[in-house]
């Protein structure tokens, strides 16, 4: 069992503690998953009472349950110059828990420019002692300040208490990669450029910027997403199989594919911006931060030699989405000569909250001809029992368990890669809302396509 | 377009012209499927008038199509002593027909008995020129009485003018087989032994005898079942991808493999007969015939090499079903240690009416564990389109494909490897009604069992 534990949420009046932590603590008391735990809220604000401070993130269907589990949480003012009452309000909760084995968890969602002079503060307060320090991205803004984070978390923390968030690898479907890819027979033996035709990485979203235009126009589409989660999923897409199933030996072959990926090709890099951004309120008039992001991506190694990954993600499209799709060669079918679909077998992994493992196959159209018909065996699955991405990162957190958050060398090895095409953007073109981007990323996958959403 | 046809069905008044043949050939002159055709019905006994004869083979939902339909069809009687009369009547049809491309389809439906006498009154009359020939089984009942009644028939007819019918091969999902092997990029890779741990084909039935109890005292379940049926499954199954979908690459690469298949261990054949049996009217107190059996094959070629094919067919079992189910090797599970399921993967084919293909993978179970859990992709297909198995064969002999039909050598070859079993049969065993079979049979199969069927 996960030893007790304080919980430190660092920007607990923010939106992210309102929306996703808070609640998502709440489902795990409920669902009798959470260990023993006093929960502080801190930041610069005090939002008032901490009774104010319990309604103001308390969710809609909590009721009398919520009122209970909330009885115990607290706001205490802190910032990066003055600690003293955080780390008295830690003192008096982990006497409170009691025990010898009570540890701490310090979630920062706070804003970049933040960090560093926080985790001084950790540091001195003592606050940083028996602590795993949550850190939500962006892990630095290019490579240098990535490894200038990274020196002063290491400085403080020691890399085993590290846990960069990544909410894409909390969803049930990246883990139910590590299970197709290994639990079945019939899966690995064809996971290779031998079978594999084409990767796509597609996280489509239909929503603008929503009132984050500061965020946008200061980050961008391809720091804020591909640098991050595309690239992530395709680590566990591309992996060699590991040794076992936790996080060393994971994050050890992730890293092996990212150092296996080939500097991108600038022609292969398509940026676009949705036609209306530059209207948005808080985006400049000339603006031409990317809002849309299309990659071809090659991974040398003797898996995927000559398999194309394309990673794709963009505001204000056709669906929100995130899926993953496998293509595979097509085999000599000069044997149904002119009767064939068009489409090759795909393998589609819907990573959304309503996951689905699909695959074409085509098969014998009914009738007296041998002519072929193309249809989908499909499953859906997950469902109650589901946890949300950032329950179980809390858990994993809590429990010290690394499997689905980022290690240094792997942010600073994306960054490698990303650095080239941050320092010579390629030109952002325009595409409509709710289309599928520019007609130039449409290219990239050429005759085939992207695989379209349902 | 196929050539006008007279068809001459020998048997016209037996069961099986009544339940399939009739309904068959009325069923796709409503399809538009039929070429222009001229239908006579002979037998040794008159079942009297044209009219009478009609209305004892009109289907039941036929009303006034089948009437337009059914006017031209005749009964004329013959018998292997006197074709004249026949004779008169498909040289009266041709002429009728016109055109210089009348094709003759000669459908013997006719005790094993009486075929040799036949074929050579069709040859004395002259009825067998430009005549494709259409054979029930059984094809011989030894490698011997095989040998002496194929001689018999290409004393009179070419290679290329006799059509064995086996009319599991008509099914849609036989050649759906073909279908999915060959069409999808993800099948043929992994349709090996260094994939596939073994394969079964299951083909329980839940009747019984059925008053056919001469058929099977005289016959029993290896000869009807095994050696043509069963066998010719696992040539679909197991053979080479051919140059082209045509007959004689396929059948080319059927006989490749059933020239592989190692003589039968008789350690591994086991027959059954059900509790009961020996009750039925018209069979022996004390008969010892077969109305179960099951047997492991083994193909000794590369592709086989070391995978167990096991063959299961009986009467009066607990299902109704005809079902090919690969069975993949297992992963490296380690690292899943004590979390999964025990059920390997399993590619199922289910060649009923109904016909499915379902692909069982594992995946998380949702939570917070990676722990595994088996699920079920599954497809229907088929419908109204499809066309009922003696249909589809029907059609191919009169368009002179032969791709569905099983060739001289192939059946001669099937004689070989079951003559031994027939010489030397095994013990029988007694087995319940609504069983899968004596416990012998269901030990065959190992620790993973047979695939159960739904």
């Amino acid at each position: 069992m996960t030893s007790p534990h304080v919980l430190v949420l660092f920007g607990a009046s923010g939106d992210l503690a309102k929306r996703k932590l808070f609640p998502g603590l709440f489902r795990l008391h409920r669902a009798g998953l959470l260990p023993e735990v006093r929960i502080i809220g801190t930041g610069r604000h005090s939002p008032g009472s901490d009774e104010e401070f319990r309604s103001s993130v308390a969710p809609e269907d909590g009721g009398e349950e919520w009122a209970e589990f909330a009885s115990g949480i607290r706001f205490v003012v802190s910032s990066a110059d003055d600690g003293d009452d955080l780390a008295a309000a830690v003192a008096e909760a982990e006497k409170d828990l009691g025990g010898d084995d009570v540890r701490r968890l310090l979630y920062l969602s706070v804003p970049p420019s933040a960090m560093e002079p926080m985790i001084a503060m950790l540091d001195s307060t003592g606050l940083a002692e028996r602590a795993h320090l949550v850190l939500e991205k962006p892990f630095g803004s290019d490579l240098a300040s990535a490894k200038a984070l990274n020196a002063a978390v290491l400085g403080t923390f020691g890399e085993d208490d590290v846990f960069r968030i990544d909410h894409f690898l909390g969803k049930e479907a990246v883990q139910n990669i590590l299970a197709l890819r290994f639990a079945n027979g019939l899966m690995e033996p064809i996971w290779n450029a031998q079978h594999v035709a084409y990767v796509q990485i597609d996280v489509p979203e239909e929503i603008g910027i929503e009132g984050r235009a500061s965020f946008m126009e200061s980050t961008g589409t391809f720091r804020d997403m591909i640098s991050t989660h595309l690239f992530q999923l395709l680590g566990f897409v591309a992996l060699e199989p590991p040794v076992v199933l936790d996080a060393d030996a994971l994050h050890e072959e992730k890293a092996k594919v990212f150092r296996a990926i080939r500097p991108l090709d600038p022609e292969r890099v398509v940026f676009g911006q949705y036609a209306g951004y530059r209207d948005e309120e808080g985006v400049d008039d000339d603006s031409d931060v990317e809002t849309f992001v299309a990659i071809e991506a090659h991974i040398d190694n003797w898996r995927w030699k000559g398999v194309p990954f394309l990673l794709r993600t963009g505001k204000s499209m056709g669906a929100t989405r995130r899926t993953i799709t496998l293509g595979f060669r097509e085999p000599p079918l000069a044997m149904f000569a002119g009767e064939t679909d068009g489409a090759p077998n795909e393998l589609v992994l819907e990573l959304t909250d309503e996951p689905r493992i699909s695959l074409d196959i085509r098969t014998k159209t009914p009738g007296p001809e041998l002519a072929l018909e193309a249809h989908t065996l499909s499953l859906r699955f997950g469902g109650e029992d589901s946890l949300e991405a950032y329950e179980k990162l809390l858990l994993d957190a809590m429990a010290g368990d690394h499997t689905l958050f980022t290690s240094t060398r792997e942010v600073e090895r994306l960054w490698e890669l990303c650095d080239p095409v941050l320092a010579d953007p390629p030109p952002v073109h325009r595409y409509e809302q709710g289309s599928w981007g520019p007609q130039e990323a449409l290219d990239l996958a050429g005759e085939r396509g992207w695989r379209l959403p349902g």
